[in-house]
């Protein structure tokens, strides 16, 4: 336990031991995960399920503690997992009364049960070392078919061990070796050898793995006659549970790119595309949609009816509650049958990102849609307007950040995004319509996928000047290298995803920004970590402080995000 | 409305318009700042009411949302209000039945006033177009003075207006000309002029501004006979409403502190020490204070008694809420009466990052202590250590994030934090102990607020190499320096604040750490952004993925931070 390789790191993680389907740790991420396992299993239900034909029907358990409960996320996930009628899903709530601080009244005397009555689910209440009554109340919340379970069970924190029974000491540390005897002696257990199993118990613990593998059999000969019975469901299964990607989509999504709109309204387009060729992808925003545009059209919403809540559609309403938009998202991921994808407005990553990170940590296939990426949503505010937010997720390892300037970029920045089996990767947008960028002659769509390449070549041998910059500063670049004129002799940098392009090889990257040269940054965002790109002698032009309610082209002059201001302290900067 | 310099921002900000207590505009923020102001006035009724003498018994109404209520941390404040027995807090909820995506029924059916009930408040229903009924909803709010009061009013957005009555599209594009001509009609209001304020209507907004100048002179002449009553406690209040720090607080405070400790056992300390001096200095933890440390000793807790709800102590239960706990702190330190914090490990300041980045957009006097700073918090293992963390809270505008290297610099840090008019300041601290460090002859303990400085001088006119480092990495960088020997000539430097330090003017920057010198970095966390110190020819010592669950020694080794490996990378750099 605890040690370093073990398989019982200091809380579960996923990919690291068998049978373990989330990580959780950080507290309420395990109860919001599951609330996409569940519905996760009731969308595969809905897709493959005939009638005598139940190939979907499993359940989700899960153990919650006051801490879950006490954080926002489970509160979230609550009233998400209520309004889906998530049956299928069963959690047990350890009561123990304790938590690190002390009793757990010190902060927590709210009525969890009426808490999670209000939020639709089947609540009940039990002694937790009263065994027969958990199987009662089990077997109760898995009858309850249309609403989730919560089973309340009122435990004692170090059971039996006579000092340490119901004190917070027993939370995180070990009960120490006179307590373990004394625990032993109180619960008339043998004190020798340390790590006892007797004999009688082996038996019934080898109960439940012969019982998965009749359960797995039987599933199997299922499986073999609902292909035969239906061929066609059957290559949707495989593609659904190999997450089927064409290679050459990106060939086919980023036709007809070139229009001048903004990103989010490309990205609108790219969904439609990805959406008609693969099925297994679905996703929803936090009562953004209509603002980032990720509705897939066609297919309905996920359990929105006003008669028993229905599963076959692709589009989620997660409401205004991106941290269980986030942890949902990651349970669809995590079942390794859907890619799912979660919206909202860039700032509101800040909502999000313990789970964000989770996505990073296990290196599962969510995508984040984040609209309305810079000061240059204008009106609403500095509240609203993300600074930092760019610059804070490129330093999440294991996340990809995308910034696209245009069509052809939103494309291939989306495409990488559904075909990348190493992780998540989150796509940044632009509120505003930006112009479709012309690039040099023998430029490749897949260019982008290098995370950095040239958009606009300098005459001769050696640029006057490098500028580097991401999505709607793109454009900007390219029209003050215009101002610039010949003098400057201006090369243009794209870097639509900075982990893309640092994991190209050096000559590649010496070839698109040289570091000899005289570099500069754009970026309506803070300059934190440019350097890594420009250089400590580059000029780097962002933003290093809040942004203030004005409509765009006011915040554009009123920041110095105009063509001419960007010249001019090109000018200063290259005649210092 | 939503203009450049305007009154009247895209969402209210505190400081920048009369009136507004708060910044909000992210939801749920609102609701839970207003659990921190509601707090604030029952403290300040706790330290100076007196028989006779309601100096502060002021309650704080609120007009809530649909959306405020879905996020988690209005869950997370609701919960603390109710525990807290908040009286004197009235909500008013906007019950429209509209979101942005459409009928909130979408995705929100759950009972909010029986959940609010299940969190002790006190909820009425009314129809929210009927005044009287309102009126006497809120008189009912009023009298209840032991429990948080939730009206919950049905109302229809854009009511009135014929064709955007109950509908999404009126949440956020106004009517147009056509529509709010329609509604005249439909209401019965002249057409013209386009903005009526009714000669009737002038009396009756006179008279609240009538009332409140009663009041406060009423108040002010009950000020004056308590002042003469209690003159003790006159300059008490004084105090806390100046929020008094003496000018030489920290020569105090820093006596003593050379010991070898954990910073966050130093930063214990030091809260003892801040306390005795400085009256309306308060804090808590969320649900971490036996790690943290942060009780101040001697003070009881805030309203955990099992009779009613007591406000004399300086201690904050926050159960597991790390979001409403910034909400909170920042409430109190919108009172301008209060110097408070909120603590929990780094790792979860991902929980409350919307809430610290308000405290440094409003610019209070919030202080966040973070301990845990680092993967050596060993066994938690990933989930539970910061990898990026610092970094991205390096990028928050406004904020200044401290990393101390041992006891003077926690106590220097600290300092700094209770003084700092400017705005919030974030502690990170250490889990594991640290050794204190021996700096050079002329070195006044102040220099630590400059962010930066020299502990390690080299020989001779120039440095073989300037190793900078923060935190747990300052005394491995001297270790390293040591081990390097003569011939590498090294200078070390301490950069507790990136802030402070680049705020400093050039020479003193280039006084500490020369650009023509080799530059390395060393911290155990993202090296993103430290190309800012060290140059991007620098070599930069951090970690760039994810950490594993193993104990504190194995992961020093396994990770390459012990003086020995740090060495060697340094060598290998040089040599190159």
């Amino acid at each position: 336990f605890r040690q370093w390789g073990s398989k019982t790191p200091g809380h579960p993680e996923w990919g690291h031991t068998a049978g373990i389907e989330t990580t959780t740790g950080p507290l309420g991420q395990g109860i919001a995960h599951a609330v996409g396992l569940a519905l996760g299993a009731k969308m595969l239900g809905a897709r493959f399920n005939r009638p005598g034909f139940e190939m979907f029907d499993y359940r989700v358990f899960g153990l919650c503690s006051d801490g879950d409960l006490m954080e926002g996320i489970s509160s979230e996930a609550g009233s998400l997992a209520g309004r889906w009628g998530l049956g299928n899903l069963n959690f047990v709530y350890d009561d123990n009364h304790i938590t690190i601080e002390g009793d757990t009244a010190l902060a927590f005397n709210e009525d969890v049960g009426k808490r999670f009555e209000a939020f639709g689910w089947h609540v009940q209440h039990v002694d937790g070392h009263d065994r027969p009554a958990i199987r009662k109340a089990l077997q109760a919340a898995v009858a309850e078919t249309t609403r989730p379970s919560l089973v309340i069970a009122r435990t004692h924190i170090a059971f039996g061990a006579p000092n340490a029974h119901d004190t917070s000491e027993a939370h995180g540390a070990p009960l120490g070796a006179e307590e373990v005897k004394l625990t032993k002696q109180n619960l008339g257990w043998p004190e020798e050898p340390t790590f006892l199993v007797p004999e009688e118990v082996r038996p019934v613990f080898a109960g439940p793995g012969r019982r998965g593998a009749e359960a797995r059999a039987k599933w199997e000969n299922l499986l073999a006659s609902w292909k035969a019975k239906y061929p066609e469901l059957a290559d949707s299964l495989g593609d659904q549970l190999g997450r089927f990607v064409p290679e050459d989509l990106d060939r086919r999504v980023v036709e007809g790119m070139d229009k001048d709109a903004a990103t989010r309204q490309h990205s609108q387009a790219v969904i439609q595309k990805i959406a008609a060729e693969v099925p297994c992808f679905v996703g929803g925003s936090a009562d953004l949609e209509p603002s980032t545009l990720t509705w897939i059209k066609g297919a309905p919403p996920i359990g929105i009816d006003d008669g028993p809540a229905r599963y076959e559609g692709r589009n989620l309403h997660f409401g205004i509650r991106e941290h269980a938009m986030a942890a949902v998202v990651n349970g669809l991921a995590l079942t390794e049958a859907f890619l799912p994808f979660g919206s909202g407005f860039l700032i509101f990553t800040d909502y999000c990102r313990p789970t964000i990170r989770l996505s990073a940590l296990m290196g599962i296939r969510s995508t984040w849609v984040f609209t309305h990426d810079s000061v240059f949503l204008g009106e609403d505010g500095p509240t609203h307007q993300p600074i930092e937010q760019i610059s804070s997720l490129r330093a999440v390892p294991g996340l990809r950040v995308w910034r696209p300037a245009d069509g052809v970029e939103t494309a291939m920045a989306w495409c990488w995004s559904v075909r990348d089996a190493k992780g998540p990767n989150l796509l940044a947008l632009t509120r505003q319509k930006l112009p479709a960028l012309k690039r040099p002659a023998g430029f490749d769509t897949r260019d982008v996928w290098r995370g950095g390449y040239i958009v606009r070549k300098e005459s001769g041998v050696r640029p006057g000047v490098v500028i580097v910059a991401t999505g709607s500063e793109v454009s900007l670049a390219l029209a003050a290298a215009d101002l610039l004129g010949p003098a400057a002799n201006a090369r243009v940098v794209s870097v639509p995803c900075f982990e893309n392009f640092l994991e190209q090889d050096a000559a590649y990257r010496e070839s698109v920004i040289p570091k000899g040269a005289r570099r500069v940054s754009i970026e309506a965002g803070a300059t934190w970590g440019w350097e890594r790109l420009v250089g400590d002698q580059g000029l780097m032009i962002g933003l290093d402080r809040f942004g203030a309610s004005a409509p765009l082209a006011d915040i554009q002059k009123g920041l110095g995000f105009t063509p001419e201001a960007v010249a001019e302290r090109i000018r200063g900067f290259l005649g210092a």
